[in-house]
């Protein structure tokens, strides 16, 4: 773990940025309808889903972010993802855009929609559209406001997650949504960064792909990717210029910490897993042992029950069949910093380890883990959840 | 669903063949060491875990099915994988066979040893030497003895697995084992043909790979590939010779409903899930897609739920990055016969089919689901289980 050089875990205001979060009753009384509003319009980036299915959203928000790669304003729902909906979806997602630009004063392709919720039903526009009458007076700068667009866009988190970091001048604030829904359905990830700095929608575009990749790429809480996943990134300028390098280095800080709140409040989740994968020959070796381990059910569950079976963690290793490991060379480390105890397979013999302090780290919060395959020169680290019965339980027992 | 032409759901005796099956107390008081022995030597064929982590048993398996291609005899234990045991583990499984050899009067390198269980812990050589002793004594041909061998090699199996069939004079049987221990610990899945038919090694080592391949490799219980994975067919020739044709195509149809049986008995598994994917552009696509909807935990635990949510089978068809699939083309039918119904996104917004009838048919221990992509010439079937509570708490809780 980096020691952290910028960001700060309370809401900070950024100049410019307008906010709202209210219920609308598309499903039941808690928040599901709320926006962003730049004063000016603001320089663009965003990633999406790599989903080959992706929801009406995804389809037009990638149309107006590229038409011109700036934007003016977020509108997001939750409760209904707007997904598998056919062509009606997307002029849903079309008609709400142009709601919302009315209502704001604003050009139609400078907003950019997002939705969250269940499947394969439309969206109910007159509900919606109720929804956006009068909305530029939603709108507000205060803290309030933009804790109420944190809640509005949450499914089954069971808790709003920000975080913000100032670079000179300049404030960044990141709001983010994890895993689940009320009607428990796929985890969904949505997260907004705004800012005052002044920067290219160039510069965002590429800081943004490799923030991503540094942090929410490396976070998974069941192998399953939602058809919805969208980060944006919006910058007002109005405080001019920003140190680039800085910034980024701020954007990804705040990026791994809304990461690990996403894995740690996974569904069902009582555990972060923080995985470091080192010694590897290759960076595609790290990750991909990293990913198998994270992922791995059988070690996923050893963690919820804290059960030291470090064979799991083999097994998971070996699913790798491109790569061959030296299981001899090949050591394990469990918690970090003084109390890190190492496992491997020449001790298996002897009573070096005790597997009972083993299951006292895998019992804390935060599970730390190391895994040295060889003398190899990459390393990657990834973050993950155990998998409970809760888990199940909330993705199982739903009815339509 | 194919039509089967051979297989009959019980033992019958091979001539030749001798097994046993007992206890020898390595972990507690159930069956946990069992063995079949040929009359003769046997021309034989295996595959095995791809995982590069392999148990220790399989290290020896295969230097001893691949010095002359035959096989006399197999051993197995449960309890205990002998997998991230070092050299020592390699060097255990040998004098196991030795041991085995001695008694039986063959020779080493013509017995083929497995392990199931736990792993990381050395095999316990002294109780298993004890329980070689006058091991001759031990096999017999009977009914009762092959059962027992069958109960041997179980792990959190509930019930243990064989199928026969016939073709022409000569006579087949299967018996497996598949997920799960008594321990819980990573599913393994063994599985030993045996058979009086004249067939060359070289032959049974392509119909067991074709085979191996349209069954086992074709189901999915939790993702998680075992170190010890092995199947086994070994043929006495006492019969004489075969349509080899038949013999494969008997051979197959039992590979599938051993495979069956062992998703059906997947750890905490309540359903057996045989799902198609056809109109895929590839095989690739088609084998993906399958894998991908099969092993999507949002699919398992929905299906487990009886929740009629088509959106989740859109999410995991979508996590096939590599192939675009037209949401529009897209149909997915429930169930089989006359009770087939089939749901696509043109239908969202009518009643055409109702929910409630598709959930009915998720209720039941049989769940079959079609996809169809479009209007492609592949296809695929895979078998799988649904996702429980039962699963997590088979393989959380539980105290080295």
């Amino acid at each position: 773990m980096k020691k952290t050089k910028y960001i700060e875990k309370k809401i900070q205001i950024v100049p410019g940025f307008s906010w709202f979060g209210k219920n609308i009753g598309i499903k039941d009384d808690t928040f599901d309808f709320g926006g962003i509003l730049s004063d000016t319009p603001c320089q663009a980036a965003a990633v999406f889903t790599k989903n080959s299915m992706p929801g009406a959203p995804i389809i037009v928000g990638k149309e107006h972010i590229s038409s011109n790669g700036k934007l003016q304003a977020i509108i997001v729902n939750s409760k209904n993802a707007n997904v598998a909906t056919e062509l009606k979806g997307v002029e849903d997602s079309k008609q709400i855009c142009k709601l919302v630009a009315k209502e704001c004063g604003i050009e139609e392709n400078m907003v950019l929609p997002s939705s969250t919720g269940v499947i394969g039903v439309r969206l109910p526009m007159e509900t919606i559209a109720k929804g956006c009458e009068n909305l530029a007076n939603d709108f507000g700068k205060s803290e309030a406001h933009i804790e109420a667009f944190a809640k509005s866009i949450m499914t089954t988190d069971t808790r709003p997650k920000w975080i913000s970091a100032k670079v000179g001048d300049c404030t960044l604030l990141g709001i983010a949504k994890g895993a689940g829904m009320i009607e428990p359905n796929m985890a969904t990830m949505l997260c907004y960064f705004v800012s005052d700095a002044d920067l290219s929608s160039e510069a965002l575009q590429g800081m943004l792909k490799r923030v991503a990749n540094k942090s929410f790429n490396r976070i998974s809480v069941d192998t399953d990717t939602s058809t919805s996943d969208t980060v944006v990134l919006m910058t007002s300028s109005l405080s001019g210029s920003v140190d680039e390098v800085k910034f980024e280095e701020a954007l990804e800080e705040m990026a791994i910490y809304l990461a690990k709140e996403i894995a740690r409040d996974g569904e069902g989740a009582t555990k972060l897993i923080e995985l470091t994968v080192s010694g590897a020959q290759t960076q595609d070796q790290a990750l991909r042992t990293a990913k198998s381990v994270i992922n791995s059910p059988l070690v996923k569950t050893a963690i919820y029950g804290a059960d030291p079976n470090w064979g799991r963690f083999v097994m998971a290793i070996g699913k790798v069949f491109d790569y061959e490991v030296d299981i001899n060379a090949l050591k394990i480390y469990f918690g970090k910093g003084e109390k890190k105890l190492m496992i491997n397979a020449s001790m298996l013999d002897r009573e070096i380890v005790s597997l009972d302090d083993i299951s006292e780290l895998l019992r804390q919060d935060e599970v730390f883990i190391e895994i040295v395959l060889g003398d190899g020169m990459y390393c990657e680290t990834v973050w993950g959840c155990d998998l409970t019965e809760e888990y199940v339980r909330v993705n199982a027992h739903y009815t339509t």
